[in-house]
């Protein structure tokens, strides 16, 4: 059925995909959706604390048996800097003015928080199939702790370099994540985004250089771009922003207008958010103060200049000022349900296989 | 044999590979070598006189009677910005010092003339089977004159926006240049190549656009690549990087060493060798004043104030001040014959599609 069956053994799928954790845009019922439907489901959990994070478990636990990724950044925590800070939210100030929001006044982004002790404790408890991390590994002792559950470890990688350094330190499966893919970039031991290599050249590069099974991610959309992971050598691939349209995804219908309307060459790599370099759509803020500022505090603190003239914008109806994550293949998705979308893509990968060997 | 013969047959080829036209790195013999394993080979004509075309087109159809390309540049003839042009040569003087060359001297890079009436009277005498342009089309007045002759004619976009309007103006096939390729990018109608998109994302939606077919361009170096692109819907492929390192290709020793030993995440697009954004490798000329300028001169202008730098440099066996290009996937090239490399890519493409439907 699948031409490399050792991500399906490893992790105990049936299907090999890999529904994208998104933090704020995806939660337990797209995790059970995908995994009941013979995919990887995902949990997000770098906004939720731990408290949080065994509830979500617990509720997916009782909605089903089949494996479960649960997904943790793992930044540094950064060490305040109050000038950075204050330079950067005086840039905002004419937004502020627009919103006639008090100049003074302060609004906390949603906080993004590092796996730590507390969240290792939560994975003890509940013992996941597969744990993946973003930003690299976590220290070694805390790794070590999870290993040792015996949950299968992935993490993404930009470059060949990065790939390398996590089979090296334990990873079970690369994630080779493209420089189409939507939010975040997992960048770890590189911050140049001008030299990100796209997928069409990364997934190639990183299955030459690791033993692990390599999952490819970025831009890909539908069943073609399934195959063509498969064709440079993946073992699986990883799909974010085709889940963003389906009915269990938690984005404002400010987000899904905008994904509906996107075009291939509407997104850019911006900081201005959160500090680090995620894949957006463009709109009025990234174009008037990134889209990448040398200027923004080191992640995640950035978002606390941006957050309160996002929500003023939003309340009023517009999406100028939000984060719009996204790839670059939105127009690829249609809406319909996460389970829906994940067979409906196993379905139109293999059919693609079969073309690509038997035409006509 | 292969999944979307359309390609094939409009051109009269056996492979679906046309080589990367690469001006001032490939010539004649590779052309013909790429044309008789079966692939399009193809002359870049932007850095030669009409009367070198006239020429050079006469020695290949000595050596072969398979359908040729040949290649051109359209860009539109600058304006001579004496202010502009000035400031830029100063932002060189300490290479110029460094290289003890004198600072009034003017060194002239390679001219690029953009397609006119003298070539078009080349293309009607020669009548090649295909006219590739880069940089959008000619005008409608030198088009009309090739597609009378019944030359089929291509060019490269960058984002379904282009691909449409190449599709709506004559064009019988459309290449889809992804992030990843090396080189000039064809882009024409946005100049933002923050958001222009990979391959993987970019070819599904050039070929959901357009009803001609699709050859994917970027980051495609080996059979992988070549069973990716088809998977993704494309109807064939061009290859750059790959052929820089055969036999028959005219780059210097430095640059064959620097891409020999180039990585994955090696490369940036960079417009300070010409005024346009290009692929390569980066060396201490582009990490200093690149890789991106807002004052280079207007393109291919900006070449003028490099030029003497690099030759200099060259003379003293470094690589550092001269433009290397190069696509993202360097290192998946391997040495030898384009012939030879021709055939390998095909045997191995076919292979993978193999192998992708019918797994042991």
């Amino acid at each position: 059925m699948w031409p490399d069956r050792r991500l399906l053994e490893l992790l105990g799928i049936e299907l090999p995909i890999v529904q994208a954790p998104m933090a704020g845009a995806s939660g337990g019922a797209m995790a059970v959706a995908v995994s009941e439907a013979g995919g990887l489901g995902s949990l997000p959990c770098a906004l939720l604390d731990p408290e949080r994070v065994r509830a979500e478990i617990g509720a997916i636990r009782r909605r089903t048996v089949r494996p479960l990724n649960v997904n943790f950044f793992c930044h540094p925590v950064p060490e305040p800097d109050a000038e950075s800070a204050e330079n950067w939210y005086a840039k905002f100030a004419p937004y502020r003015r627009k919103f006639g929001l008090d100049p003074s006044s302060v609004a906390s982004a949603p906080n993004r928080s590092p796996f730590d002790e507390d969240m290792c404790d939560v994975v003890e408890e509940c013992r996941p199939e597969v744990v993946s991390f973003h930003f690299g590994l976590p220290e070694t002792r805390l790794l070590d702790r999870v290993k040792a559950l015996g949950c299968k470890v992935l993490s993404s990688a930009t470059t060949v370099r990065e790939a390398r350094w996590l089979a090296r330190n334990g990873c079970d499966v690369v994630i080779a994540q493209g420089y189409e893919a939507g939010g975040h970039r997992g960048m770890f031991l590189t911050d140049a985004v001008e030299s990100q290599p796209g997928a069409m050249a990364l997934v190639p590069q990183v299955v030459d250089a690791v033993d692990v099974p390599v999952i490819a991610a970025g831009g890909i959309g539908d069943g073609r771009g399934i195959a063509a992971a498969l064709a440079l050598g993946a073992a699986g691939v990883q799909i974010g922003t085709a889940y963003l349209l389906t009915s269990e995804s938690m984005i404002s219908s400010l987000h899904r207008n905008a994904l509906e309307s996107a075009c291939d060459d509407g997104t850019v790599l911006t900081n201005i958010f959160t500090g680090r370099p995620a894949r957006g759509l463009i709109n009025r803020i990234v174009r008037e103060v990134g889209p990448m500022s040398p200027e923004a505090p080191v992640f995640p603190m950035a978002g606390d200049a941006t957050a309160p003239i996002r929500y003023a914008a939003e309340a009023a109806g517009s999406s100028e000022f939000s984060p719009l994550w996204s790839g670059q293949s939105a127009s690829l998705s249609r809406s319909g349900s996460a389970g829906e979308l994940t067979r409906d893509l196993a379905t139109r990968a293999q059919d693609r296989l079969g073309m690509l060997a038997r035409p006509d």
